[in-house]
C-alpha cells in the first residue's frame, strides 16, 4: 500500500518533490536533536492545489501526515514518529508573498515563507510586520501560526494569532477552506481561524495566511535598567506602560546568573551596566521621532530613579548600541548551550504573580537540590519566563538531568499551576509536553479538545500523538 | 415533563428566580422588536454553581436553553423561539466584578455585568476598559463576548475577542470549564476561548471572563475633517495611522445623507463643518498630555490640508466639544429611526476596497431603485460600514421594505462577497442572517462549524436555530 501511495504522490506533484531515500534528517530530526523519526516520505507540494491532492491521496490510503515548516520547533511537534509510515508534508516550496495591500495594511503570504523574508517584504513597502523571534531566519509563517509563536514584540503587537486576519487551510480529508480575508471585523460564525492557529498541525494544514501590517515607527530606542528586586521591576513595567502607552514594545527581564553566563562565555560583548540582581531591557517604538523617543525615555528613567525603582540605567544612543543591548538578551540561550545541558521551562504567569512565584520556586528548588543554578529571563511584559534550571557548579549536567528532571519539573509546574499560570507560554505542546498537558489541563477542557479533534480529523491522521 | 423541570429549577435556584407567568416580554422580545418568542420559563441563576445546576437539569430533561445578557442584540439571537418549550437563561443576576489585578492589567467580571459598570470599575482604579458601544448602558460582558462585539475603539484595542484573556464556561451537559486565566501567552492546546467568543450562545454558557485593562490615556482628543471623496478619506486614514501610530483610536466615517438626517431631526446639535460628501471623526488618545495630542492633531490636519486630502477641519478644544462631535456620530442611528424604517447592513470590507465598493453598490442600487437613499456611515478604520438603504423620498418605507428588501440585500451582499467582505461585521448572525450565512459562507467552513457544534452540543440544545 505504501508503494502505491508513493507512486501516486509522485504522479501528483512530481517525483523530485517526493523524497524517500537518502539523508532526510533535515526533516526527521528536530532542532533540539531530541526527536529523531523515520518518514515514509517527505513530500514538498508547490501549490495549494497540490496540498489538496496530497491530502486526498493520504486520506485514501489512511496515511498519517506531519506538516512541517522550518522545523525549528522546540517541543518535537514537527518531525515524524519512528514508525516509517508517516508522510512529512513540508510547506517549504510554498514561500511566496502573494500580495501586500498597503491601504488595508495586510500581507498575504504562503505558509512556507521564512519569517525574515516576510519581514523584509513588508519593510520594502516601508511597513512593519512585527512578529520577531530568535529563529526568524529559518522558521516559517505556517509554523509560526501552527504554534502561535510569541517572541520579542508581543507586548505591543500580540502573538502570531493576534497578527493573523485570515487563513487558507486544507482539511484532513483534502478539502480546501479559503478563509483568506483581510477583514478586521467578521462575525459570521465560529472562529475557525483561531482554532487552527496554535493547533500544531493536528486539525488542518495551513497553506497561506493574511497577516496584519503596521506603519513603520519613526524610531526604536532601547535602554537597560538595573533593578534590585523583582517587585521593583514590576513597578517599572507599570510606570513604563503608563508613560509610553503602546509605545512600549519591549520589556525583557534578565536575571543576574543568566547575564553572568553571557559575561563568562561571550566576554567580548559590552557590559553597559554593572551586575545587579535584575536587568531590564526596555524598548520604545515611536511614531514621531528619535528626539521624541529619547525625551520619553529620559523622563521615564528619571522618574524611575527618583522613585528608587531602578539603581542605574543606560540608554542606547544609536541603532548600533540598541542592537548591542538586544544582543545581550539574545545571547542568554547561546551562553546556556555553552554552559551545558539544562532543564528548560517556558512558562507564563499573571504578571503580578512573578515576584512571588520566583521567590517561592527558587526556594523550593534550592531546598531540594542545594547549589542548583537558576537561569531566569524572559518576556516579563507578557508574563512569560524562560525559567531554566542548571545543575550545581561542578555537577555533571547530563547526570543531573537524568536523575532529577522529573522532580525539577514537578516543583516548577506545581508552582506554575498554583499561580494559575501556563506550562507552555509560547513553545506549544508537541510531543514533549503532551503527557504533562494531560495531567495539568482541566479535564473538561481536554474533553472538549478531544471532541474537536475527533470532529475535524476523525481518522486521527494529522500529526497524531501531538498535543493530545 | 416541563412541569417537573420547572419544579426542579425552582428547587435548585429558588422559586423567585424562575419566571413563568406574567409579562416576560423583556426577555422574549428582541431590542429591534422583530422577534417575539415564548419561553417555558426565564431562569436567573445567581452563581456559576447555579448555572451548572440549571444546565444539568435542562440536559436531563432535554430542554433547549437560550442564554441572554442585556438582550440588546440586533440579530434576534437572544430571545426564545415561539414554541414555549425553551428556557431563557438570563445572566443578569451574575453581575459582579470579581477582581481587578492592577499590575497584571486585568479584570475578572461575571457575564451579567453591564458594560458601562465594567468600564466604571476600571476607571475607579484609574484604568481603562476600552470596549465601548452604543448599548453600553444595558448590554452585558457575556453578551459582548458571545457576539464578539465591536464598537468605537476597535481600531486601537480590537473587538471583544481581542480584549479577553480567559473564560469561565458551562457546557451543554452542565460541566464547568474554569478557564479564567489572566495570561497574555498560553499555548496549551486548542483555543477554546476564541471558539466560545462569537458563538452566540450555541456552544456553551459564558459565566465570567478575564478582560484586559489599559493605563488611562492622559488625553483624548477629537476632530472632524471634511473629505471630498472616499479616496481622500482613505488616504487620510493612512496618514493618520502613520503619524499617530496606535494613538489613533477612532476613525469614523459619515456620509452627507446620514448627517443630513441628523441635521433634519436634531437641529439643536452643533454643525461644526459645512456639509460635504464625507465627514470623518478622528480620535487620538495620548499617553502624554493634552498639549501633545493637540500638537499631533494640528500637524496631522495641516499636512492633510496641504495634500488636499481634506477641505476643512475642526478640532475639539474641550472634553465637552469632543462629546458633541461624538454625539453627531452617535445620533445617526437615532435620526434614522426618526426618518422611518430602513434596510440595515453591517458589513466589513478590506479597507482599501471601500471606495470601489461604495461607488459600485450605490450605482447598482440607484439603477434598480431610482431615488433610493443611502445612509452610509461606520467604523472606516476597521473596514466596517453601516450601509443602510432608505426608501426614496415620499415612498412609504414599510411598503418599500416589504417589496424590495430581498432584492436590496442581494445587491448589497453580492457586492460584499465580490470584494471578499463580510455580511456581518459586528452584529453577528443570530436568527436574522442564518439563512443568508448558509448561502454565503464557504461550504467547507459551514461543514466544519456544524461538526464543532455537533461535538460540543450533540443534542443541539444550546440556542438552536441560531448561527447554523
Amino acid at each position: 500500500m505504501s508503494l502505491t501511495l508513493l507512486a501516486e504522490l509522485r504522479g501528483a506533484i512530481g517525483a523530485s518533490h517526493v523524497l524517500s531515500d537518502g539523508d532526510l534528517s533535515a526533516y526527521e530530526l528536530d532542532w533540539r536533536r531530541r526527536y529523531h523519526g523515520k518518514a515514509l516520505a517527505v513530500v514538498l507540494p508547490g501549490s495549494t492545489r497540490q496540498v489538496v491532492q496530497v491530502m486526498q491521496l493520504c486520506a485514501a490510503h489512511g496515511a498519517s501526515v506531519v506538516p512541517q515548516g522550518g522545523n525549528t520547533g522546540l517541543v518535537g511537534g514537527s518531525v515524524p514518529d519512528a514508525s516509517g509510515t508517516q508522510i512529512v508534508l513540508s510547506l517549504q516550496r510554498m514561500h511566496r508573498v502573494r500580495h501586500i495591500d498597503r491601504a488595508n495594511l495586510t500581507m498575504t503570504v504562503e505558509a512556507g515563507c521564512v519569517l525574515q523574508l516576510a519581514q523584509q517584504a513588508a519593510a520594502e513597502q516601508d511597513l512593519l510586520f512585527p512578529l520577531s523571534l530568535a529563529a526568524e531566519g529559518s522558521c516559517t509563517i505556517g509554523g509560526n501560526l501552527a504554534t502561535n509563536a510569541g517572541g520579542t514584540q508581543v507586548l505591543r503587537y500580540g502573538n502570531a494569532r493576534d497578527l493573523c486576519l485570515g487563513l487558507e487551510v486544507v482539511t484532513a480529508a483534502g478539502e480546501l477552506w479559503e478563509g483568506l480575508t483581510g477583514l478586521r471585523k467578521d462575525n459570521t460564525g465560529y472562529d475557525l481561524r483561531d482554532l487552527f492557529i496554535g493547533s500544531e498541525g493536528t486539525l488542518g494544514i495551513i497553506t497561506a495566511a493574511t497577516m496584519k501590517l503596521y506603519p513603520r515607527p519613526q524610531a526604536r530606542m532601547t535602554a537597560l535598567a538595573a533593578c534590585a528586586t523583582l517587585d521593583a521591576a514590576l513597578a517599572l513595567l507599570g510606570l513604563a506602560q503608563q508613560r509610553a502607552g503602546s509605545g512600549l514594545t519591549g520589556f525583557e527581564l534578565m536575571g543576574d546568573f543568566a547575564l553572568s553566563l553571557v559575561r563568562k562565555h561571550f566576554p567580548q560583548l559590552p557590559r553597559p551596566l554593572p551586575p545587579c540582581p535584575w536587568t531590564v531591557l526596555l524598548e520604545i517604538s515611536d511614531s514621531e521621532s528619535v528626539v521624541h523617543a529619547q525625551a520619553l525615555f529620559e523622563q521615564l528613567l528619571e522618574s524611575a530613579l527618583e522613585s528608587n525603582l531602578i539603581q542605574d540605567a543606560a540608554v542606547a544612543s544609536s541603532l548600533e548600541q540598541s542592537r548591542a543591548l538586544w544582543q545581550l538578551r539574545e545571547s542568554i540561550p547561546l551562553a546556556q548551550v555553552e554552559e551545558g545541558l539544562n532543564i528548560k521551562h517556558d512558562i507564563a504567569l499573571p504578571i503580578s504573580s512573578i515576584p512571588a512565584f520566583v521567590a517561592q520556586t527558587d526556594a523550593a528548588l534550592m531546598a531540594a537540590f542545594p547549589g542548583v543554578r537558576l537561569v531566569n529571563f524572559g518576556h516579563m511584559g507578557d508574563g512569560n519566563l524562560h525559567y531554566n534550571v542548571q545543575a550545581p557548579e561542578g555537577v555533571a549536567a547530563a547526570g543531573f538531568l537524568r536523575e532529577h528532571e522529573p522532580a525539577v519539573n514537578r516543583i516548577v509546574f506545581d508552582a506554575v499551576v498554583s499561580y494559575q499560570g501556563s506550562i507552555s507560554a509560547e513553545h506549544g505542546i508537541g510531543a514533549l509536553k503532551r503527557d504533562e498537558l494531560a495531567l495539568r489541563k482541566s479535564p473538561v477542557a481536554l474533553q472538549m479538545m478531544r471532541a474537536i479533534k475527533q470532529a475535524l480529523d476523525p481518522g486521527n491522521r494529522l500529526n497524531p500523538g501531538r498535543v493530545l
